[in-house]
């Protein structure tokens, strides 16, 4: 807690202060999240684990902003991911994986921010994932962890730019434009490699939400030395959202593209409020086609169905229960985190049950 | 802090609140303990040091609970050991090695803990050490780190489970028992290997204190691919402890074992209250039986004696002084950290003069 | 946030208890710095980047102290350095790379602290750079990362002690003493080598300020395994400071030293209060002498040029820009961080634009 903090609450004691309180000072919250998975794999037979992130990434943040006047606010976030099951971070060293950013914001003006943060493909794409991304269920399963593909054609086995950024300028659009909102960012290649990390990006997202329905489009292009500067990765998204009493629908397809090599992921979801609770459905495939190098791999499909229950027990926590499989086509090799080694073009399932606490 | 603490606080400032402070937010605690030590070890000489935790392992703490009404609760709590001579990680980027658990507990139900934390066994022997297993007169000091025995043969170098296991469900049960508690923990192997830390573990723990006095047993058994399914690795305390007016006395007694050896820790203490410090006495005995593969180890035993004084400055704060010798026989090589190398079979002797700090 | 200050909170609602929030609790606080930033370097061309920390090196802290009453404290400080470009930590797994102590202080006394601080010699020269030893126009361009000098000599690329020290017991001269401030501080070797950072330090630090001048003199001198016992590594500063209306100008010397090579770097600095802001210019020369093994390095000399402006927009936070230039003799090769290979005795020069919140 800062010095400012200190004076504020001294102030506090005698007069209100609810004000005071949301423009100064440091926030730590964060989330854990933790279930028992089991998942099988064709060929590998099955292994149980607890797992940390299922429902939400486990995670540490630290933030907080400061009201300048006249409009304008500077702030910070700094998001550290981390690993319930074994107390590891998720980005090693990275402490702050998940986000490192530096604001000048204004009412009017929008926000820009300095630092390590979402990609804005991604922004777009996991609004659209009932499953945020992660467990059993999640979209990033058939993401660039399954059969070489346009994404491990363009940044091997280094951190790729689907998901987050580092060395990146983004602007934001402000509030109060009748729904539209978005945002275009800059990440600088700095002359290095996809090895450290180095990655040359331009990207923007726009999209316009309103009376329970939107629309987004979003994409970006990266450059690195393993690209070459004449060859970007390109990412693109284009979903939308509608909701029907107490169910919500939603359908996004995304496409990673690099040289001759092409996936195409298409998503489906439906999301229905029961009671304290909600059930999720979606329905996930990914198309893969072209050459990387010399080699076909356009048979290597797969189709992903997921389940889920989550119970909200508060606002802050829930226990949830979800299910879900993976059909691998050709040499396909998509799996649910966490099973054995998976015999190419098989069949991986998991199912798992936890708890996740926001704080 | 999170929003929940700032609207708490802005309600605060019109009306008394202490009971809501309980029940949300983020509390940022630790220990910070630091000392400067002299170590002898035959055959090498001395070497002086500045160490870190010897009254208390220097550590920072993330942890806090939420009411969900019912006697119902979640909680989470996010343990850091550090190194304050250094500034360091005592786990690397294994940054909450000392305890990474989600709960959910129940006022007549008990605890359920997910994630990394301590194992039963531990639990047990750690409460009867009056130097809280660290320092030069802790019991960790006749731990794994001297001669090839049980822990050695289960584990290796790698990371054992005779404090810690990670990826592990734990259940307490709840207060209100006469004084009875315990708990049972399983951990999950994952598949994965010792030397990235999955372990297999199931083990248990039940005690009984009233009046000062006290009784426990644990046990716990793990596998993993050095030890092989058949072969488990097995650790069991038995303990008890008594109050004679101000002198605490404790007898501890805790077996590992492995295959065809086993090593037996003997450890009995006084602890002596005298105004506002406490002045503390050690024994402790390893006695190594059997073979580790082909080499027979039952002669490199140990023993060490540990005396010390703790002067407290305040609830929070502490001066302490301590000292210890440690005893080989045979080829052992236990010894008090910090030191040069030891002449197998040698003597170990340390001092050392802190400070300790909770926050 | 600890349970004491908890507890605090609670009794505050009913009276005023500004004392007592200084006086327990963890204060988290930091900043987060980070610029846009473009390096020319001879022979390489240009790379533009966003860097982190051109202002104040982006940190996050956890610090606290308790009152003991007459007079005395207990207190601890934990600062950890981040990357705002990329979220990773400065240090590695060196968590708390920039400070982690605890400490005693007492009003009349002065203070002891323990652990990984500030040697006296950077204490003394970074009060005296105007740009804080950081950024394109900081003096810590001219360190030990240019041509091989004494600094290189005498730790290798290994951390080495002219800014931090692990290991250490440092001693503060109390307040109140008419302007004299100082300090001693003592650093363990452990045994241990330059490579896992064990260096054995002595050193000083005394000065004296009032009515808007001041002088200071540090010195301190290390040996580890590789400058052998009898050939430390010496560090000495002298400077000195002048207000003249909002005129602030400073003067300062340091030598380095180790075996037959020197390093003398000289600082001259103003900075010119303008408004809601500050004009800052730094003028630095390194000269180099002597030999190192048996080749010679006094040709290798540098001088760097830098200029800044610093728009604060409140108390905690503020808009830079800042340029400079060096220029290298004979195979000097100090750089601006950031830019492309140079080639030896070219010119380095770099602009830079960020903002920088503390919080």
């Amino acid at each position: 807690m800062p010095q400012a903090l200190h004076r504020t609450l001294a102030l506090c004691t005698a007069a209100l202060c609810s004000s005071a309180w949301a423009q100064s000072g440091v926030t730590v919250s964060g989330i854990a999240d933790s279930a028992v998975r089991q998942v099988r794999n064709d060929g590998g037979g099955s292994i149980r684990s607890l797992v940390s992130g299922s429902n939400s990434t486990s995670r540490l943040v630290f933030r907080g902003s400061e009201d300048l006047g006249g409009g304008l606010a500077a702030g910070f976030w700094l998001e550290s991911g981390l690993a319930l099951d074994t107390g590891a971070t998720t980005g090693g060293t990275q402490f702050y994986d998940r986000r490192a950013t530096l604001s000048l914001s204004g009412k009017s003006l929008g926000e820009l921010r300095l630092g390590r943060d979402y990609v804005p493909t991604y922004i777009a794409w996991s609004r659209l994932d009932p499953f945020s991304h992660v467990g059993v269920a999640g979209s990033n399963n058939l993401g660039g962890n399954g059969p070489t593909g346009p994404i491990r054609a363009a940044f091997g086995t280094n951190a790729n730019t689907t998901v987050r950024a580092s060395n990146s300028v983004q602007a934001f659009l402000p509030g109060g434009l009748g729904g539209v909102e978005g945002g275009v960012m800059v990440a600088a290649g700095e002359g290095g490699s996809a090895a450290n990390g180095a990655n040359k990006l331009i990207g923007a997202r726009l999209g316009w939400s309103g009376g329970g329905h939107g629309v987004v489009v979003a994409t970006a292009r990266t450059t690195n030395d393993l690209t070459g500067r004449d060859r970007p990765f390109r990412d693109t998204v284009v979903g939308g959202q509608t909701g029907l009493g107490p169910v919500k629908l939603t359908a996004a397809w995304r496409r990673f593209e690099h040289a001759d090599a092409t996936q195409t992921n298409l998503m489906l979801s439906a999301v229905y409020a029961i009671g304290p609770g909600e059930l999720k459905l979606s329905l996930l495939r990914a198309d893969l086609s072209g050459r990387v190098g010399s080699t076909t791999v356009s048979a290597n499909d797969a189709r992903q169905i997921g389940l889920g229950y989550v119970h909200h027990l508060s606002k802050r926590s829930a226990l949830y229960a979800q299910a879900a499989r993976i059909d691998n086509d050709g040499r396909g090799n998509f799996v649910i985190p966490g099973g054995p080694a998976l015999t190419a073009g098989g069949r991986s399932s998991g199912v798992e049950a936890g708890l996740r606490h926001s704080f």
